[in-house]
């Protein structure tokens, strides 16, 4: 079956889905757990080609790392699976409800967005999250994963859909692409496809944003900033900084720039640098970090820098609107972190940025869908309408209106003679 | 001051009304209504101005209704203000808050989304309606009316932003763009617009979405369905139809094509087409609707066609699901209606049918704000994702995740030894 041919039965088993049952998506899940478990040797097996593959071809260690899928991983998913099970339905829900007159009840209803495309890099765990995610909130998918996991994803594919279809759950819900022509084909493909959501180098991200009439979901940079504000404590604030930089420095969450209040920054400077040094990490300074400290000079590109790496720059700013001024400018609206004891200029910061997440007196790390309670995620969204931040499964949902009436005709509503509406909100649910 | 300006103003005014409290807001609102009475004759002056120039540039009757801007729309409007003045400010609502561990709680705060450029047609009532929504939502606005409505447009952004910024709005919050040209310039502003809302025509609205990146609210095509099932009673049927139709045929949740299930086809098109005949609807039939009543013929072009006019398309099919999906193919995921008596049916369509209103028994013309309860609109999203259908103040804002920490680190919540997280739904609001 060709691209266009999996979007097109993906677009009718999305329809089916709308109507599906939350139970029947929660015994997919627990079918799908089943069948990684019972196929945990095949799955591993099939990874080894992949490693095996990917050694010869001489892959970074870290990219290693992240293809590598065992039964401990395999084991840790199934957890996932379950805790996405326990959660409610997402779809369904009734966000609102209004009495518009006698008989004439309007429902705003949530419901799936409909065929998401998700391009994902080579961690064969993102396949397994986001198929359920999708699975969970209703959605249908079509996944096209790294070519270094190939042999891991087409198993992990096959028996994820399948298990979905054996429980119910439409055929072609899932499918899953090979080739860069596939992505080439389904950026086109505007009328059955409804939301790409892009994970992977912001290069690549930026080439899907600019490539595409779909929607995009997601984020190409990740430059967060730490605020260490004039009422800062010392040792709060270098301790944020070395976790909100170190603890992993991969990651679109950690911290690339550091802002400093100038009235602080004799005090904070050299224990900061004492610290981030002996965590093996580079820093560029502004000029008048250098006054402070012995580090090397930072540039405006610096300023622009996801380093991903064992590097942070340091500005010096002279109060905390300049340090929101160079967050709003500078950053990618992802992360930001005010480090303060006053909570009045705690509220300024929150208040002035721009960004998804605006944190206070804690690390730019925890900017993650498991660690909000979300379950897990499908991705970081810096957009600014949708989702925002981490998205679960509230972010794989829309809603529909539905009006209910009893022959109710708009005439009756207008001219002089004109019914008036009484638009009282309702506290019951839609009845389903 | 050019576009490029405007818009960098418009940003930091944005930035601004993030944390402006509901009462400035309101206040703005009140001072709005007031300089629109106190300035009624000028604004009717210019207006004048208007419809000569249209008058004598042949401007064809509808357009010139349109543009008409009276006392009695004055009064009209500072209703419309009044109303909006009276809902609650939906920005630094508390959506969701979790605790994620001792003393670490996580906020999902309602905020603006930001700058928000509109580009609308002739009618001088939107301009107030618009820019009064975007304020009450904390968005910045830049404004670019019809040229037909110059001189009615330039008094009523003048009066607005200024009585805006008396009460203590941002400067600047609100810009008018003049030319074609300050459009074309807007759509590259990527940086500093978040959001268009183009309304106009169908080719208007296509030309805006494929010439930006950024992302576009709003709807080209407006064609609506209603369905008669099998089930469905004679006289509301046909009621409905002759409402759908003809109450307002010139806009974008009028019904274009009647599906009616076969088995009532020979009952209800004999009446159907003498109630559209009366009210001077052109009907063009599939065959078999032919069969039943002599009509102009119906070709795969009409399935595709927003009349805006006296003309209705029909089709009989044979099932109830033939119905979706040709509303699912042809629609445009605007506002799809059944007339049935059969509750179970009515929900397999309601269910099945992928737009944003689906109405059971009642007239297509309800799927606006006002009648929706919303106070206002601007405009009707057919987009899977953010917004669908009208759109009100809620679809104009978005959300911030604000977490509150005290010093936790993530370094404690990863490895062997790691801190399980709470993840307890807490009840309390977001502490302002």
């Amino acid at each position: 079956m060709n691209i266009r041919e999996s979007a097109a039965q993906a677009r009718s088993a999305a329809i089916e889905l709308v109507a599906t049952a939350g139970e029947v998506k929660n015994r997919a899940l627990a079918q799908i757990a089943d069948a990684l478990r019972k196929n945990a040797a095949a799955i591993v097996a099939a990874n080894r080609q992949d490693l095996e593959r990917a050694q010869a071809e001489n892959l970074a260690p870290p990219l290693l790392k992240r293809l590598h899928f065992d039964e401990a991983k395999i084991a840790e998913s199934c957890t996932g699976l379950q805790s996405l099970m326990a959660l409610p339905d997402p779809v369904g829900q009734t966000l609102a409800a209004t009495e518009l007159d006698d008989g004439l009840e309007l429902y705003k209803l949530s419901c799936p967005i409909g065929v998401i495309g998700v391009i994902f890099e080579s961690r064969p765990d993102a396949l397994v999250q986001i198929s359920a995610l999708c699975l969970k909130s209703g959605n249908a998918v079509l996944l096209k994963g790294g070519h270094e996991a190939a042999h891991t994803n087409r198993i992990l594919a096959r028996l994820i859909k399948d298990a979905g279809e054996r429980s119910g759950v439409a055929n072609g819900w899932l499918a899953r692409m090979q080739s860069r022509a596939d992505v080439t084909e389904m950026l086109a493909l505007e009328s059955d496809i409804d939301l790409i959501i892009p994970r992977g180098s912001n290069a690549f991200v930026r080439y899907i944003m600019e490539n595409t009439a779909i929607p995009v979901l997601g984020h190409a940079d990740g430059i967060c900033h730490l605020y260490i504000d004039r009422a800062a404590g010392l040792e709060m604030a270098v301790a944020l900084a070395v976790d909100s930089k170190c603890q992993y420095v991969a990651v679109c969450n950690a911290v690339e720039t550091i802002l400093v209040h100038a009235a602080l920054a004799h005090t904070v400077l050299p224990p900061l640098r004492q610290a981030l040094a002996a965590k093996g990490v580079e820093i560029r300074g502004c000029e008048k970090t250098r006054r402070h400290i012995d580090v090397l000079p930072a540039d405006e590109s610096d300023w622009c820098s996801e380093y991903l790496d064992y590097i942070v720059s340091i500005r010096v700013v002279e109060t905390l609107e300049a340090a929101t001024t160079h967050i709003n400018h500078y950053g990618s609206g992802h992360t930001d972190v005010i480090v303060t004891t006053d909570r009045h200029r705690a509220r300024r910061f929150l208040d002035r940025i721009d960004s998804a997440c605006a944190f206070w007196n804690c690390s730019s790390r925890f900017s993650d869908g498991f660690r909000f309670g979300l379950g897990a995620e499908v991705g970081i969204s810096t957009s600014k309408i949708h989702a925002r931040g981490p998205v679960g499964l509230e972010g794989l949902t829309i809603y529909q209106w539905r009006l209910m009436g009893k022959g109710h005709q708009v005439g009756d509503y207008t001219g002089p003679q004109a019914r008036p509406f009484v638009h009282r909100r309702l506290s019951k649910t839609y009845p389903h």
